[in-house]
């Protein structure tokens, strides 16, 4: 099954263990970002999944490519160019200490890509799915005019289309936000989002829940899944929904609007002892579309994705190296972490 | 003291922290195996601890040779030889992701040493105690011809035998396990073992006991024990329990059945933070065979053998590197971890 | 603001990770000590703090120099001269194991000083505050005659004057603490303690608390703040109160008794996962004199206190390495560890 | 251009920088083989480099593909089953000391693959070139055996057929690889070869020349390559010169004779500060078969071999990690090593 | 006595050791620049060396702050503002491979200060000596407008000015900067230079000198260096040769033209086994404004200049770590590196 | 062969890499000193080699013991107590840049041991050999007094008696040592010295050669050699000869003069590129015990010793970490450093 992903690749930058940034003079050096992040893992689930990005014709551009080619992500239709590749420094957080991360990323490759770079009715030929995510609008001017330009051609190639909202503060406002991606949101088939970003990004609140402590009102994300649903005409909403208990402690499940059946359902629940959280929202939806393209219900893909992406955030780094068989013992109900032997 | 520990040493690879395997280039690579964790515990309790085992005449042989010394092993009567040690791959675990291990330990030279190769009259001249463990029969059937006939010379040379039974369903079915270990247990004074073991390695079935979750029915514990102990005419019969919550968290405590008294009893209960859990059920053996060898009653021995074993499982690597007195410490309640300063 | 610290600063040497000493031929090496904690703390909080300290003039003394240097602690003020620095080996602890300090620092540097090396005339010119704590006394006799030298300057250059008493029982006995202690509260106003340095240091019991699982009575905290306040003029007493509930996880929380006001008062509490916990006592002193200084009342310094130190105690090495702004984001409650992003 | 290259990889585990083995708990991790080495150089140059090898399925041979993929190598064809992949553990040599190496590679995944496994026609389809080594055969008799199939393979489908002899005494003796080899060159267009090959694997002498310190006769080795291209009727014979001064420094040249034209001529010529010399042979024929399969003439080739090989000498790990623009580079004379900014 | 430099810092990200770019997906991270690495050199001499610069108020800032307050810089001139640091990538070298520099500085801090920023008048006041390179100016319009004040106000302060000419092919082109940087001159008291700058950066010709290879003409040097100081009315011209043997040998040693009293003279020579040759420059010219600030000289600060360079060459990072004392001893001809015990 | 080495074992804390102290928070942590490291020479070339010393009771002591133990090196007679481990920290050097030890060594359980502790008579019962150095005396009294002790006692056993002169300035004067070392040579049979020592430590000055660069006079060192001999009556005088041209590069070699024969012998000469030369006298002191002790001629031991030697400057770490049959190959002739594979 061909998949397509289309966004930013960036090195992370992290310091050792629990350090604060340069308490040594070490950064461990890898590669992620949310739509990358995604591609992986589909790839690592089996789909024959293309990751089309921008990236510098240098040697740390290279080694975005090789990291992304070593997980059996396709990777023929990055476009190589452009001055620099985009850059985050990350620390880990534990207990009360929350995780930093600072953006080197305006004026990447790929933040100064315009329309009619890459050849889209090529790379959609035959996909089955696209996805990207509110990540690559929040690049700016031409990455809204990219993400437009991607998701009209991936309507018309005829693949399923999914967004991940992915509001970050640190790109845009929720003003502006908003009125970039409403427009998008014809285009969108499924809608992936935390409990902040239907918010934020589209402008529907849900009431009575606070997300800081992660308390819940299922009753109104059903409410508002289902408003979001009939107003863009999508087809599934999943959200997450983090317990932050702690940067050390989270629980973690999600639930699932189906606009067919006006079903609303919640998933299998994780206390989660986190060793990376980073990246654990993508490995969420990559659970979730491989569910989906491989044939799942959506309580199952959904139940899958859950799985799926509390695994992710016990391994360090953005992409989630797991098994489909490892994802489907825990979806079966062994989390008991014994010994394999 | 003198004692003699029987089995296989391998050189483990492990990825750093909690990365999957070859996230980055590096392995931490150490030394363990079932019996060589408990000859280092029993080493560094104080006693005469001899370990016999077979090595390849090379720089890594010399270098588990060096391992086992470091720690005030005797090797002296460790037989060179064959064309490699075996290995195994051991990922850290986190959270609802269990640990795992891939076993490379096929035609190892000690799987391929064979009968009449040590010379087990000089080895356990003047020993108290042997011990050896399910592992090395396992290994085929060179391992089963030398694991009975180091049992039979220990017997003989009135040493007390242990057997931790340590099934491995990676090296043996079930079936096989009790065919071979059932005549061997003719042998043996101490057996010692985890939940699953019981039945596994010699069909005794523990009822109302789910592996997996830890749920505990202790009656039937007893009444299994009991049964071991009549049907192989074994003195005591020792019994780890783990409470698998998540591969972070697990309860510890085990049990001991008497058979010159009936009695059966169970150790105080530890909730561990894991740090590394492999080597667990050897630091647990290797705690019992000091306190039995140095005169503590099967209780206190139980006690300390549960404290030695929680803390064996917040240090990396196999071997257990507490000192009797931070074990008796914790055994008389100081489990607060303060630092000492 | 100008602050002075004055006492040792040490050479740490720790194992990487959970390791052992010397599991690895490696040694993580860093800086720390009581004091020089403290004057970290309050350079990264923005205030002019000075060092005082004596090192040797070797590679080694230069390094701790660059140390708190790079931190922003004004060092000019440090005597060089003297043999070595003082070292100490510290290993990380888990769940039930505690963390390890072996101490090699008699006949530092520092605790070769003889009063009459430092001009505190001058160092202490324009001054705010000055803070010592009971461990320089604990070094010797020398110590203890530079110790009451610099108090009685600070008190005479009208420098507000702390003390965190600070027990060491691998340096003095109980007995030999009081003796020396006491008189030296004459010039102390703002005594910090931890729940049994009182009784150590300072000879009044405080009834109905068990120090080792941390079960409080804060009637009996109260009675003997008040008891210390009266006895020795103090303006305030601080004490943090741990919950050791394992050398993973930590209560943590702090009262402070008002002489002028006669109030006692208690802070918010922290459930803390620990990821080091040495200097988690001088980050607390630290931010309570930041509060302090920057003219907070005593109840929102205490609670800067120990948001601070709760902070600390997630980053690894001695040194406290956060900002005012996140400090005060967990004073006003989030504490949820999300990713800032 | 398609190119095929067959053999085995192995994970290759070495202490970190000079030390020897297990002085530190730790290998670096990497994976190489001859003629995986000569996939990925193909591959880096801007090849279709095909590698075919069999691989044992489970997480460390999922690695070894990885680490090929990353490089660019296609691995469709690679083979999964088998039990395991094989180990060599390496050390860093330095001035006098040699680089030890341990094979553990007995009965690996590829060792144990029979002759009908590979769809050879599928593989070749549209192959320009096809190259295997000396070692494959010298695994036993299945590697024999599957080398023959590929050989004749790949004659059948029209590749020019590249075979580097590559010597291993610690795999067969002389006079077995000579029954077996000789045999295969029937297949063979362009023999590669190191000073010792040709006489150890094809039995020709060189007269007048000392492996040990590289004093070279070049008239004799002109004549035994004429004799060994006439003997079996090969287009082409390079031979590479090694000068070994010492484990840190060596000489590097090399010959190459066109059968069509009778020339024989020598590369230029480099003094080699060694970073480490595995893969050295291999780079060279990555190199030689880039350049003829690019279009060079023979000595245009040889140069741009030599220069390859010789920079990668100064990389870690067995791949060669550099680009036919830094190839060209110093093919043209600048070795100066300034720079670049 | 009272130095200030100005240009800019930024993160340097290299991998271990003799690897090539995220082969391992780690980075050594410290902190360089051309500017900086003279003020280092001047602060570890005993200078009260301030540096001036722009960098961005986040922690990476911070860390690059703190950087250089550890080896004594003043830094409290330093502007914070901006929107991220400059970051190069920078390989290690060995042999015939050259090092790979890649820049990722565009849109720096520094880069995008604009005059007016900083108070020059204040900064300034006191100073004997400012030091700036070509590589401000390099930066663009502004960075060029920011040293032309610079420049001027330390000329009106009346410090000696140094310029290191220091050309960087992937900043601007020859004739570029010849148009910006001749004007500057005009400023500039001591012009330091290597052997390609004179000709790219203020376009006099060096007959008879292969900059590659090293081979020299020193009367051409003298008479080129006599018609810079004539031009440009400077008082010195200290312009460094390197031999560039390999990436990993190099012939070191300079001459310097006094034009005051027309000589023109060559130090000692070393021939240098390098570790780390980023900064050498830049040490030999905190040497020199070192030594001629502290009243040796020209020939005697020019010796000084050698030695210390050559030693910063030895030691990793930009910064060149070494005494005083350590220069002198190399000075007065000890390059034997005998342990000192 | 039983052998007995007396004197010190401390900590080495070393930079990683070429890095000086500190400039990463980290330390490689070995052990290593004089005697100790003769002691692990001779138990790797397979002697009962037993070493006495005394380290204190704590984790940093066990270390220690646990160092020599996995090199083979017996330590039952090592007496625990005292306060605490000398330090040494050790800097790599490079090219112009010498290696810089700081010694952190003095109230070491060593030096504050006094005459009696040891009971000679049972540690020396059956030793052939017994070696100590100049550095054990210049400890201070006590460790003179206990050099005394153990090197009369020896005589009196019958050991052939070694002692390597290793002046050390950093600890005593040439004064001192030579009213210290001269009565003790009184016991001594085989006299090991550095080109230094003789004048340093026995007073009597070769004529004719420049320790710094390595200029040799034979003539004067037979002479000298002869006067040595004949002075102390000792049968044999082995000097090495190092020829320091750089920190990175060395020649090696040792003569030794034998009083029976009157012969004076030179040995075969390497060039050796350093990696770690501390330790390399010591290796070559065990090398030579190792020879005369299995009864090789004195030419032939020293041929071995200055191999041994020659092996130990590529290895990092105080230890060598040959075998006998490595050192035999070099001695042999093999120096090329070509893989064994």
């Amino acid at each position: 099954m061909k998949t397509v992903c289309f966004g930013e690749i960036m090195l992370r930058l992290s310091p050792p263990g629990f350090e604060r940034f340069l308490q040594s003079p070490q950064f461990v050096a890898t590669f992620g970002g949310g739509e990358a992040n995604v591609a992986v893992s589909l790839a690592t689930f089996g789909c024959e999944s293309h990751y089309v990005t921008r990236l510098p014709a240098n040697a740390i551009g290279d080694s975005a490519v090789k990291s992304l080619r070593a997980e059996g992500v396709r990777t023929e239709h990055i476009v190589r160019g452009g001055d620099r590749i985009g850059v985050y420094y990350a620390e880990s957080s534990a207990s009360q200490r929350a995780s930093q991360v600072i953006y080197d990323r305006a004026r990447s490759a790929i933040a100064e890509m315009t329309p009619g770079t890459v050849d889209w009715a090529t790379v959609l030929s035959g996909a089955k799915w696209f996805h990207c995510t509110g990540i690559t609008p929040a690049l700016g001017d031409n990455g809204a005019a990219c993400a437009k330009e991607a998701l009209e051609a991936a309507k018309a190639a005829g693949a399923t289309v999914s967004m991940d909202l992915n509001f970050r503060k640190k790109l845009w406002t929720e003003k502006k936000a908003q009125s970039v991606m409403r427009p998008l949101m014809a285009s969108v088939d499924v809608v992936i989002a935390n409990e902040e970003d239907i918010q934020s990004v589209l402008g529907f609140e849900v009431h009575g829940t606070d997300v800081t402590t992660g308390a819940l009102n299922l009753a109104a994300y059903k409410a508002t899944a289902a408003e979001v649903a009939r107003t863009f005409d999508c087809a599934l909403i999943a959200i997450t929904l983090r317990e932050s208990h702690s940067a050390s402690d989270n629980g973690w499940s999600a639930v699932i609007y189906d606009k067919a059946t006006g079903e609303f359902q919640r998933s299998q629940h994780y206390d989660v002892r986190l060793v990376d959280r980073i990246g654990g929202g993508d490995s969420f939806a990559g659970g979730l579309i491989y569910g989906l393209v491989s044939g799942k219900s959506p309580i199952d893909a959904l139940r899958f994705a859950v799985a799926a992406s509390a695994l992710k955030q016990t391994i360090p780094g953005d992409f989630n190296r797991v098994t489909v068989d490892e994802v489907e013992r825990l979806v079966k109900g062994d989390g008991s972490g014994r010994v394999q032997r």
